[in-house]
């Protein structure tokens, strides 16, 4: 193994995708230090016992110095206070880069900070589990996922092909593409199945109480994949619904459509309707099992 | 092993579940002998080739001459064809079961049509998967998993213990319940779920080509889940939504009115309605996982 990637990788959060990229760097050697922020006191005491750093810190801007590095991996809706915070401390010639599920609003939120000599390249590792907190990570994490990159249109080409060379190495497949078609994509294929899913479990939540057992109790017919889906991090998930508004309203106006097709179709008992609909979506199926994503 | 549970079962239908039942019976001797009945040739030629039964049947009433137990296991919508076909060939003092995701249409098709000295149990294994035919069953579908018996109110008790008996030897966990309570329970369960998976995986397929191939590229957010789901039998589907009309609209429109908070949440920026939503629906999954459901 040579020299590291990076010389010092500083993470600004340790939940489940920072605390599983402590792992993968670890695992793979790409960082000399790993320097760890976390604004709970709580999580900072979890991080460090767990050996995911070699240093921890109160303050962002106390990890962010020296590092070549720097990771946001906090909600979306802290990125404008974080930017704010490291950017004074910020080394010449640093990446900043993040992993968050909206990428309009992380560039809104986090390029007006940077001083010039750094360098941005958005991020976000597809992948996740319904798990939180720095005890989740696990370094296999990343494999065989699909991260996305979102480099700006005057951004470093060399900041993007260290980034592209960090994510292979941690075992994902790199894509890159603009931020609001990214922002769009991922509105069907994660930001609206959770808010759908969000939604079936509330509204399971405020059924009656001799009912909610039940639903507990015969949660195989289907109902337990939704409930895996709407135990992720609230604070997460909410600022992803505030951070990428258009894209998701968008999505939900084309889906209340196709509801209420089906919808009517089952009041007027048209089983053609309902059958032919029902043979379109298992071709879908199969292409996501083909392409080795189930 | 003792004598088995019953001399001759009648399988009608060997898809998914009925190539289950048919392997559980084996593998507990519930069975003297298995008959199956399915209506297309290529069915039953697998079924032979899979060794699944004892005796094929081109027709439905030829697989239940002398069967002590008749369980119909096709979609919902052929239930009263089967009843009138089967009814003139069942044996005094025949159990007559299913395993259908409605009940309430089970007991009106069914029924009517059974001589007397014949004993109804409707009940419904609360189990499958994405897969479908008789390709798709296994012994262990059923284990630990829930069957819902929903017995008519002037029943036949020792009837009913037998079949309890039944699918407790193939290790599922059994409740009784009314029909109406199970249909609405498995409504919020199972069937509206299954329906809007079945919605945004079908609005993915009306998007754009470009768009089509990425959101299956990036289904590891959450989507995939709902192509699985999806991916289920369309007859079967169409059938239970076809069937359970009432349940299912009435949950829909509370799910309604529920997406429209959230919706409007998101539209209006209102955080704190999307974060204490999201924490609520983590109790529901705690719950599942609590009830070894997950």
């Amino acid at each position: 193994m040579g020299a590291p990637l990076f010389d010092r990788v500083a993470l600004i959060g340790v939940g489940l995708i920072g605390s599983s990229l402590a792992h993968a760097l670890r695992r793979h050697g790409l960082a000399g230090h790993i320097a760890g922020h976390a604004r709970s006191r709580r999580t900072r005491e979890r991080v460090v016992e767990l050996g995911l750093v070699d240093s921890i810190h109160d303050g962002a801007a106390g990890a962010v110095g020296g590092a070549d590095l720097v990771m946001i991996c906090v909600p979306v809706g802290a990125y404008a206070e974080i930017a704010a915070a490291i950017a004074p401390a910020l080394a010449q010639g640093a990446i900043v880069s993040d992993v968050g599920s909206v990428k309009q609003a992380a560039i809104r939120d986090i390029a007006p900070h940077l001083p010039a000599g750094v360098a941005l390249v958005p991020g976000h590792p597809v992948a996740g589990t319904e798990h939180s907190g720095p005890e989740a990570g696990f370094a296999g994490l990343f494999e065989g996922r699909w991260c996305i990159l979102t480099p700006l249109p005057n951004g470093d080409p060399a900041a993007l092909a260290r980034m592209t060379w960090l994510w292979e190495r941690a075992g994902s497949k790199v894509e890159t593409m603009t931020a609001d078609h990214h922002d769009l994509v991922l509105a069907i294929t994660s930001h609206i199945p959770h808010l759908i899913a969000y939604t079936i479990v509330g509204t399971a939540t405020d059924l009656e109480e001799h009912l909610q057992g039940e639903v507990i109790k015969y949660s195989a017919g289907g109902f337990r994949d939704f409930t895996r889906i709407a135990a992720s991090d609230p604070i997460m998930w909410r600022d992803i619904f505030l951070n990428n508004r258009e894209a998701v309203l968008e999505v939900l106006g084309r889906l209340h459509e196709d509801i209420a097709i089906l919808q009517r179709a089952i009041r007027v008992g048209d089983g053609t309707t309902l059958e032919n609909h029902f043979i379109r979506t298992r071709a879908i199926r199969r292409g996501v099992i083909a392409a080795k994503q189930a």
